[in-house]
């Protein structure tokens, strides 16, 4: 095995990409910033409890060291969210509205599916402390700026509010590993398994959960939902809420589509849900909503929604192909020479200094070279 | 213990100090692009091997984890430069210069004084492929320019040549356990110690050896060191380099100073190191130097010199006590509003919306608020 050779699902980006990430990481961060998302950066290293206080989702995704200092069990985050809503509930104290945003290296036991990364590089938005749908409604919308700052076209929002799923199982007695296989089942719409681990159910919840299996598209799944799903205020209230925001989003640029069993989440997230996909990405390229319940396990509950991208996954999915490329300038103290550089680099150029004094641009990365005209002065030669 | 306890020497940014170390990161990381440095993004986990290629003296500070998909030993990596020693060796592969930045978190088992966090965040620019001084000058001049960027005055770059150590325990049979036994008494010039465990040296190494201690302070250090070193032609030649090395930096607004005795990383670095102390700082805020022989367990044997820092040590020690402050605008539909909202945006002000409606400035972070004046038109008011 070669020493230089990256574990699986691992990866150097080298200068052209990690221009591109780092230009889309700052109009991003400078997007938020603007509708008063202030920037926090929190830790790579944090105790077990406190990443996991959330329920044990994440738990088989991050790795785990030990402290030297204390003894105790760390883990290296696999999501920043959490650590967003600690920072909220503790450090910024707040019974007003807050609004936060981060950039940052998550690491993951393994990737989240075979086109994507261990270290995704997660970017996003939380808005605390107001429970009402126009919370819901700037996060979207935030979003939607979002894709247009990157260049996205045409994307897919697909909503759930999950409040259906969870008054369907709440009079069950599900136990904690069928829920487990419930969740996966349904998530992978696997309609046998979701009425094999129904049977204990009473008919009318059972027969509304193998229904939710199919309710997935347009706006006419609500219509159909409404139908098949039992006559229970909060259901109604749910579905009531999805409409609402399919009215105030419509005038976007965004397709609005429905997936009822897509409960992502559900251990961490309450309410409104949703993922977005964009042209020819089996995954969906952000992750949204509600999860008014977190800031409990640090002691104060407070609204909470928010949304989370990879931008290194989008910087695979969408290149733009951009390469730059930079000046070289020979190397002595000719002040007229000093003069020329450091007005070009005043400019924004790049400016390397030939060392060797061989003058081979391409070899520098360089598509252009300064070179002296009749009259002495500098100029910039393409080569 | 409480949920919400962060471990020791591990903390959040909050958003003035986040907003500061991004605005810092973001100069930074353009100047060195302006001088032709490309910024890469190397991986936060690496095989062991790789990690630790370039001797052992990062393995104690580094977090292990298991690899779930090779069962091998990965590393949190301790260090960014060697891996940006790996990205020149492997997958850039010019063999002209190569200049390249880093900006990103590593991970420590322990901090590196009671004052640093054990997650810095390094910043730094690396040339490979140019084995002259002009490499080495380039490099100190970049360093000298980003600490104008910062804003910090009165640097002083203290100078070593890791040849003279070299020679003088080359010609010694010492022990690996010896030898690392010395490299510690040598850093903290622990003299009685250097006598100690020099006792089966030749008398001209032993008495170079503990003369070194002492060997610190301005220029009359290289006089003296002439004095009291061996004859041989390898120090000779370190202390003539570290002469052109004053010459050449004379003129710059720093203060320069020598310490014969510094051989931090002497596994890993080789001739001409550095580090740079600000006023009142214990600690150096900057290190950098060559690491010839770094490329060589990669493979590919390439010069080498660069510097690091750590910007988080850097946000602590020169606050700047600015606060990010938004303006408080009303939510509602009118067309005017959100025009006035868009076009403050757009100037780079920072517009947060009342989700409330109750105008509470102060407690959403706001110094101003956005109201409507006599003639109905919207206008930004101080609170």
């Amino acid at each position: 095995m070669n020493q230089w050779t990256l574990p699986d699902y691992v990866e150097d980006m080298l200068p052209d990409e990690a221009f591109y990430l780092e230009s889309l990481r700052r109009s991003i961060l400078d997007l938020y910033q603007s509708h008063g998302y202030f920037y926090v950066i929190p830790p790579m290293l944090e105790y077990i409890e406190s990443l996991n206080s959330n329920g044990q989702d994440m738990d088989l995704d991050t790795f785990k060291v030990v402290d030297q200092l204390s003894g105790r069990l760390m883990g290296v985050r696999s999501d920043i969210t959490p650590q967003v809503a600690r920072i909220d509930a503790h450090l910024i104290q707040n019974d007003e509205v807050t609004r936060l945003s981060y950039a940052g290296s998550v690491l993951r036991t393994k990737p989240a599916s075979f086109l994507q990364s261990r270290e995704p590089f997660q970017i996003g938005a939380e808005l605390y402390g107001f429970k009402g749908i126009d919370a819901d409604l700037e996060i979207q919308t935030l979003l939607i700026k979002t894709l247009n700052t990157i260049g996205i076209k045409h994307a897919v929002f697909d909503f759930n509010h999950l409040d259906i799923f969870t008054t369907l199982i709440a009079s069950s007695d599900v136990e904690r590993d069928q829920l487990d296989r419930l969740y996966q089942a349904m998530q992978k719409k696997d309609k046998s398994e979701v009425v094999d681990l129904t049977k204990s159910m009473d008919k009318k919840n059972r027969d509304a959960l193998i229904a939710l299996v199919n309710l997935y598209g347009d706006a006419n799944v609500l219509k159909e939902a409404e139908k098949v799903l039992p006559q229970d205020h909060t259901i109604k209230n749910a579905l009531q809420f999805l409409k609402k925001i399919d009215n105030a989003l419509k005038n976007n640029a965004i397709k609005i589509s429905y997936d009822l069993s897509d409960i992502r989440g559900y251990q961490y997230h309450n309410g409104l849900v949703f993922s977005v996909y964009a042209d020819n990405c089996y995954s969906p390229i952000a992750l949204g909503g509600r999860y008014d319940n977190i800031g409990a396990s640090f002691g104060r509950n407070r609204p909470a929604t928010g949304f989370t991208m990879d931008l290194k996954n989008i910087v695979t999915l969408f290149p733009n192909g951009k390469k730059a490329k930079a000046i070289l300038a020979p190397h002595n103290n000719d002040p007229e020479l000093q003069k020329a550089i450091e007005s070009l680099r005043q400019k924004g150029e790049i400016v390397a200094i030939d060392l060797f004094g061989n003058m081979k641009a391409v070899e520098n990365n360089c598509d252009r070279i300064l070179v002296q005209d009749a009259s002495q002065a500098w100029k910039v030669k393409t080569v």
